[in-house]
C-alpha cells in the first residue's frame, strides 16, 4: 500500500467516524448540531487524527491485537474536535478575527459570535465523552487506556497546552493590554510547542496509548511527534508568509500583519527551511531508533514537511 | 453535625482542592494561571462540588469505603471549573454582556475578551484532566469509576447538557439572527433541564459514580438532582425579579430586560414559588425511597430553595 492510500483510506473513515460521533437531535438542539457540523465537516487534511491511527497501527505491530483502529478511532476524533473548536475560537473577532476558513465563511460569520463560542464549547466536551464512551462495548480492562489517553489530550488542550500557547500568541501580538512580551527564538520555540506541538503529539500519543504501547515507545512517539509538529509549524509560518488566499483558503499574510512572531520573522525563509529539515531529520531517527521505521508514521512527517497549504 | 458545619467544612476543603489543582507555572504560562485564579477563587456557594461530596458521602454509607472524599473531591472540582468556565463565557458581550459578578469585574473586563474566552476553555480542559489525573495513586480497579465521571461530566457540558441550553437560551433571547424561537412552559422547562439542570444532576451523579453506586442507586441520585436542579433554577429566576444588584453581586433584572423566558414571566411570582416547593418536595421523596434520607441531600435542598441569593 502508498501512503496515499493509507492517507485517502483512513481520512474516509476518520470522516465517518466524526460524522457518526457528532451530536444530533433530539439529544441535543439542532442548531448547536448545525453549527458544529459546519465547522467540522468542512473538510481540512486531518493531520491529527491520522498521527493518531497510523501510531496505534504501529504501536500494533509490536504487540498485534484485535480491532486496533475501532479502539484508537474515538481518540482520532476527540483530537479533530478539540482542534476544530481551537479554529472556531481563534478565528472570532476576540482573537484572529478571520473571517475565512477552508474558504468559507467562518462559524462566527454565519451565526455570531454566541453561537460559535458555545459550538467550540461544546466541541470541547464531545471530545472527553467520546472517549469516555466509545466503542460502546470496550473490555473494562481497557478502561485504564481510555482514562489515560483523556489525560494526555486534556493536558494538551488547556492552560499546560494549546490554550497556554494561544495565551502567550495574544501577548506577544499585543492583544493583552498592560501583558505583551516580546518573544525571542527561544520564546517563539516554547509558544509552538504549547500552541499547535502539544495537541500534534498528544494526537500521536493517544494512538499509542490506545494501542497498549509501554512506556519507552510512547516516549519515542512523543519525541517523534514534537519533532514533526515543529515542522509542522515552521512550514506553517513558510507558507503563510509565501502563500495566498486562494490557496491557504484563509487569509494569508495575516501573521505579518498582524504583528505575530513567525519563524520567517526571526530567522528569515532559508533558515526557516533548514530548521524545518532538521526536525524531519531527528523525527526519523527517532523511529529508528525506537523500532517504529515499519508503519506510515514517516511518510507522514514527510508529507507534513512538504505539504504547500 | 448541623448542615453548616457540614457546609462550611466540606466547602474550605474544596476551596483548598480548586487551589490545589489549578494549573499554575511554570507549567502553563503566568497569565493563563492569573486569569483562571481570578475567576475560580471568586467564592461563590461552590453548590456543585458540595453535590458531589455530599453524595459520594451517602451512598458511602451503604458501602462503607476509606478516603472516599478523596477519590470525589476531584470530581467536585471538576464540576466547579466547568461552571465557572460557563460563568466566564456566559458574561462575554458576545453572549450575556455582564460586567459584574460575585461583586468585581468579570474576567473579561479585566483582560479582555480573548483571554476570557481562553481561560474558560482552559478551565473545561482542566475539569476533565484533573478527575483523569488525580488522586494519582488510585487504584487501577477505579479507573472505571473515573471514566464514568468523566463521560457523565462531559456530556452534561457537551451540546446535549448545559451548551445546548446556553443555545436554546440565545435562541429565546433573540441573539441568533434567523434562528429566534419562543419558549412556552415545556421549552422552559427543557431549557433550564440542560443548561443548569444537567450540570447539577452530573455534579451528584458523579459523586455517586465515584462512590460506587449501583444502577438503581445512581438513577434516584440522577431523579434527585433533576428536581433539585430545577428548583434552583425557578428560585434563580424569582431572586433575579426579586433581586437588586447588591444582594446578588450581579446586575439584576437583566433577564426581562434582555426578554429571557424566566418560570415568574410565564408562571408569575406565586405560581412560580409552588413549582420550586413541589420539585422540593418530590426530591425528598426520591431520597426517602431510595434509603438515601440519612446524609446531607435533603438539607442541601432546603438551602437551596430557600436561598436568598
Amino acid at each position: 500500500m502508498l501512503l496515499t492510500e493509507f492517507i485517502d483510506g483512513a481520512r474516509a473513515r476518520v470522516e465517518a467516524a466524526l460524522e457518526a460521533y457528532l451530536p444530533k437531535p433530539p439529544s441535543c438542539p439542532p442548531l448547536v448540531s448545525e453549527a458544529v457540523r459546519y465547522s467540522v465537516m468542512a473538510g481540512g487534511k486531518r493531520l491529527r487524527p491520522l498521527l493518531t491511527l497510523a501510531t496505534a497501527d504501529v504501536v500494533g505491530r509490536l504487540t498485534p491485537q484485535d480491532n486496533l483502529e475501532r479502539l484508537a478511532m474515538p481518540a482520532a476524533c476527540a483530537v479533530e474536535f478539540i482542534h476544530t473548536y481551537s479554529l472556531i475560537h481563534d478565528d472570532l473577532p476576540a482573537m484572529d478575527d478571520d473571517t475565512l476558513r477552508r474558504g468559507r465563511p467562518t462559524l462566527h460569520v454565519v451565526y455570531g459570535d454566541g453561537i460559535a463560542i458555545l459550538a467550540g464549547d461544546a466541541l470541547q466536551a464531545e471530545a472527553f465523552a467520546v472517549v469516555a464512551r466509545e466503542p460502546a462495548d470496550v473490555e473494562t480492562g481497557l478502561s485504564a487506556r481510555k482514562l489515560s489517553a483523556i489525560l494526555t489530550i486534556a493536558e494538551a488542550a488547556g492552560a499546560r497546552g494549546m490554550v497556554g500557547g494561544q495565551v502567550i500568541d495574544l501577548q506577544a501580538a499585543g492583544q493583552v493590554p498592560g501583558h505583551t512580551t516580546a518573544l525571542d527564538a527561544e520564546g517563539l520555540r516554547g509558544m509552538h510547542l504549547r500552541k499547535t506541538g502539544a495537541l500534534i503529539r498528544a494526537s500521536a500519543a493517544s494512538g499509542a496509548i490506545m494501542a497498549g504501547a509501554d512506556a519507552s515507545v510512547l516516549a519515542a512517539v512523543e519525541r517523534w511527534a514534537t519533532d514533526v509538529g515543529l515542522a509542522f509549524q515552521i512550514v506553517d509560518d513558510i507558507l503563510d508568509v509565501e502563500g495566498n488566499a486562494v490557496e491557504l483558503g484563509k487569509t494569508a499574510g495575516k501573521d505579518a500583519a498582524g504583528r505575530k512572531p513567525t519563524y520567517p520573522a526571526i530567522f528569515g525563509l532559508e533558515r526557516s527551511r533548514a530548521l524545518a529539515t532538521e526536525c524531519r531529520e531527528r523525527a526519523r531517527a527517532t523511529l529508528d531508533d525506537a523500532g517504529l521505521a515499519d508503519g506510515w508514521l514517516d511518510g507522514i512527517a514527510d508529507w507534513v514537511v512538504a505539504r504547500r497549504r
